[in-house]
């Protein structure tokens, strides 16, 4: 069974709590439910993991390599900073999904750039947690047809 | 029967013969058809529209109030450059969903900034032509969970 | 008699219908009968005319000169792009107007800066539909002035 | 009988002596003429004051609270640059209108952008003098729509 | 016979009639006489367009594929802001030549930068209306090489 | 008895009148007695001085040299322009502690920039008018530890 | 008993030894001892925490929500970069004040922005270390008058 | 006998206290005894006049018309920030100089551009107080010389 | 018989081995012979000049004042960076077209913009060696023109 | 027998595998081993030590005082970021010295500027691997060179 | 007898001839006569250089050095762009004047920063060519005083 | 026997008369000598030149080519300016390795951008003149090893 990475950056292990008008009353478990079921029902795995630590991210970002087919990753707040999540990204074969709750070019101008869509395969925003779905759904896709093309 | 509206920008009538390497070998036409399908799975009817001109895609905005539920719109060039279209966006009262085929954010620096993103419901980008038919899974989502939300 | 010419650009006509804690809740025929009656105590005569084309915006430009004694002009979001129509008015010799409903400066900062500015006669921002009005009486006084100074 | 404040900013005092192809020929107690009279017609009195000095700018704007129902301000240089002014405005609930003799826009880049204007009820730019009277007009109709509203 | 396109952009129309100081006295129609006696002493027969309206550029250089061996383009203000015209012409496999008959660079700022030339195969700027006809003979030599070189 | 100056820069006469939800209900007199009493505590007598008029300010600033031991200034709008106060902080040996009452990090971006921090002793913003009394403390507690210092 | 929480970001631990022109010959544990003696004389209990880690500073703050009542926070060299400890902070319903030692405004410009300021209750910026104190100070009076008023 | 006068910004009433290191011992006094003396060498008269307050310098710029053939100005802190000062430099006919005793290009970099320069006749930077005296027979030279040639 | 200059700038004597896919495999040798042939159509000698010296650049400007008809200058790195060229062509009366080989628009940023431009009489981009051929005629045929039009 | 700190930041345990035709075939091990035999040379003792963690290596570097002579340091990615290894940095006072396997400078832009370099001893960037050996040879022929002019 | 060096920057040779409406009628020769004269008067000798050759005013410069007490030096357009001879300046011990003829400010905006202006003594703008005489006076007057100083 | 060539740019042939703080007591002798004696341990022969113009250095980079296996170049000022040098370097096939003695990132900010860094092999900063010695070993190494790459 094929095997997708839920990745989680800083401040949503408060979601629910955290700014609900800006993210919404849905908790972080709720998003790791909803992703699951949606990944189970193309006969993919999920795994979850939630950091606020950069390092950890990363850490987790190089074990993605050879585990996983593909990560749907919120960076949160590391989006619009962090070179090394980029280049964490950048140093693993694995596709990874830029996915963010909010719409991000709504709020403050440093929230409108992101350091990682350019070594992401896609970026989803603005959906709420519905977002987290449909990146899997299309995430799948890709990897289903990838597969295909090459069993073809 | 609820109606959705396809609305796509300049040159995309080009799409399968422009730039291949950026934009891949589907042509409109297959854009149209798979996200037809993707609505009517849910029972929405699909209006498709394409053209070259700013001010007919700001009349197209214009008549979708009233008449579509959601509007699905790949903006192009328009995206980078246009307060008109994001006006008009703003002047409706129909959530519109944007969508880029290609990762607009891994390209030149002047296609990294939307006028329109702020006034949309959300983003999808990078996703080749996948992108379409999860803007519209995401778009359908919301627009059905409102419902119910309004009927219970 | 004399001829005025009132021009409204992109998205006007949904004035009344459009973010009316911005716009109002005055229509576009509520602004075109405002001045009609305030040209015609001075005894002029006034066109009306509204595009979301930018290409409509200049060709009607164009066709003002030798037609009509001035223009009144409310190029809304192309304000702020485009080059294309201050070249149309730089290239005819009838004095044109800007006008803006709302408080332009007070709004997002891609507002607060117009490309038509400098090759019109005269701005006027900020008075609601009321400012579309102190713009023909401005036109108009002007216009008299330099006809009686050409007779005296 | 209701009272208006006309406010003249810096270097006014020398209008008509002071770059008159940029500013006219005519002298500061024209202006406060035409203005006078203008207000009359609507049985408005008018208070006149002309200073180079920002704090008795600001002085005055703070007196003007409970005694007149609107200002008519050329801020001339201090429109640029002054903070200060901004919030003086800011700190009465007086409406103030902004105006301009020359075409700003068309001049020096640092006279584009205004400090001011975003805090005031609107902006006239560019009219030359008769800038002063539908600064007027526009303020008075403003000031009788709302006490008509109020009583009605 | 092999065919050229002269495509003109927005106000060029009035060229002749329009800021004689900086367009000169030779109107659209000279231009067209110029370019077409050049090309045909190549044996090159000449088309030629103009538009104030955006898309309808768009349209016409759509066209061009498959119908004209080289396209001579003065899009005049759209140079400086359209994103979407460069997209049309990197659509295209037509070589484009981009012309101005000013000289760009000793006016305004936002006239020094071109969005197109990057995706053009050449640009001529300030010549006048000369500059039409060398950027024929450059583009016919261009073509009659390539096709030398092909036949040899 | 060592005497400490209370600086008030523009607008601040208007305080508890002046946009309540920013600055609170306080009046400036407020802030002098809850000053007054802090520095009384310690044996400091204080002196108070407002003024819309940046000249006043700059001339009380030099005479504050020689006559008292500290300055707690709120600059209010001037802070963000004026070289010339800045100029006579550093003219003086006079310790000088700037204050804001609002957060004014959480403002407009043109109060984010203090020309006159640099040359302050320290900067306490956005505790409300509880902020000038801990400006006054930590100026005291500074003044005297200097002083036992230069006893011991 | 109430309880603050006393925050201390990356190379804090080095106070004393660290840059001792810039930051003074005071150790954390001077720091941590003067603040513990302020809160106690309001009945306050202190917690002491400092890490080098962005991570574990998040970690803190997430804890201090329904523990502390308030927080004091040196968020050190992260002060101009974290949009993570900005979004911790947003996310928490706890007041939390910013604290400098040095006056970071007469340092290198990258220091002068605070991205955290904005959603802190204040900032107070070079008192050296008796700026935690009167931070101390100003936090409680601010908690205690809360208090008062709901008790009120 | 002809006048000249001598004019003096911000802070320049305490040379020779402020900032010795920057600015030198010489006192404004001493100052204006060189220039008197340099002055009446050639005939001249000398006024001067200091004042903190932008709004007296410019009543001072302005009493200068018809009263003084020529003006040396060190402006000070207004160098940089007063359009005021600019513009009341241009509304009058008499040559001003611009001094600064100070290399400012050596310093802060808000102090390396001159909002007055492109008014004045010339600027000298950067000679201590020997500038003011240079500068007055910089300035006599010219007026001598006018005089010739209209003589002659 | 009339002359022109060609003038060709640093690292154009290495053309040809220079980064063929940049700059062609034609050398200067080429270039010259090329220029020399279309010039002597017309009955002009062509002198050839090139040097990696900007000053002798200067200098050789300096000397085509009354010696030459007119420049044909590819000014290649300095057209970025030199004042003293952009101020060499300024002080002499000869016309000077510039040319450059490659497309320096779809090239680094650093060579978009020229310094040489403005205070030439035109620009020619991106049509390899032919672009000299193409600047040659075109300069000949303004001065043959002129000179026409003198004799007329 | 002396000893230095060889400290390698994110993402370089992955090099070797990490985006080859940036960064090379060698692994971290090479480079360590490479140092290792370089250090040994010149009777020096390694100490290795990579983390992803931005905060790890801050506690490194403050645990390098008094127990290493010097140290490399490849902060990769942190190096355009981290202002809190800048300080870690500058409150040490062993030297350090910075090295880039890839020639940062031929990159993105963002790779351009070190926020470290300023605070460091010297910079190395773009010999491959080769860095890190010349590194040590530089940085214990300086260490050398002290200690042999501390005991002439 | 005391030695200064007068020197002048590219294109200067051309003083007269070259836009006599922005730099005068008189040639380099009178300029350098009228140093000559004045500095004789001091009874220093003029030493005169013109190049247009960045590394011949660098190399002069370096000779400077033990040579001569004093250098006037009109860096004409490497004012603005040359690093190089700001090193060169900052090498040698001599002090160097800037001077200009023409008022740099109010000109072209990349003629208002000078490169040189930090390093110089001082710098005289606008004069016209009596520019020259009273920088000399001014350097002598300099030179003097702190021979006598030396000698007292 | 293999050559490489030791290039110095501008002003430092006043190595150890200038600016010693920042450039140390060596002189260019030293260097050159230093390098010699490292080259010709791995039998390699050093040619050394510098100069002040930036011509001949472009010059002597030209004729390196085919002759010299490397360049050792320190383009001192020339760094921050010359994109002739730049091409000159891309120009031809010979490796070059940039080197400066001081920190150049710890001074002015218009040092710490280098327009040849993109185009050399590698570039050393900061390690004074010892920078020579390694980088010669660095460079050395590099060509070795190519070299026995190919051989193998």
């Amino acid at each position: 069974m094929k095997r997708l990475l839920l990745l989680n950056g800083p401040n949503l292990n408060r979601l629910g709590q955290r700014e609900p008008k800006t993210y919404g009353h849905h908790t972080l478990q709720d998003v790791e439910s909803l992703v699951t079921e949606a990944a189970s029902a193309y006969h993919y795995k999920l795994e979850c993991f939630q950091s606020n630590h950069e390092g950890e991210l990363i850490d987790r970002l190089h074990e993605a390599e050879g585990t996983v087919a593909g990560v749907i990753f919120n960076p949160a707040a590391y989006t619009h900073t962090s070179i090394a999540l980029r280049d964490a990204i950048a140093s693993i074969s694995v596709p990874v999904v830029e996915i963010h709750i909010s719409n991000v070019h709504a709020r403050e101008e440093f929230r409108h750039h992101s350091m990682l869509a350019p070594v992401c395969m896609g970026q989803i925003v603005g959906f709420g947690i519905e977002g987290y779905r449909i990146a899997a759904l299309g995430l799948i896709n890709k990897l289903e047809n990838e597969g295909r093309e090459a069993d073809g």
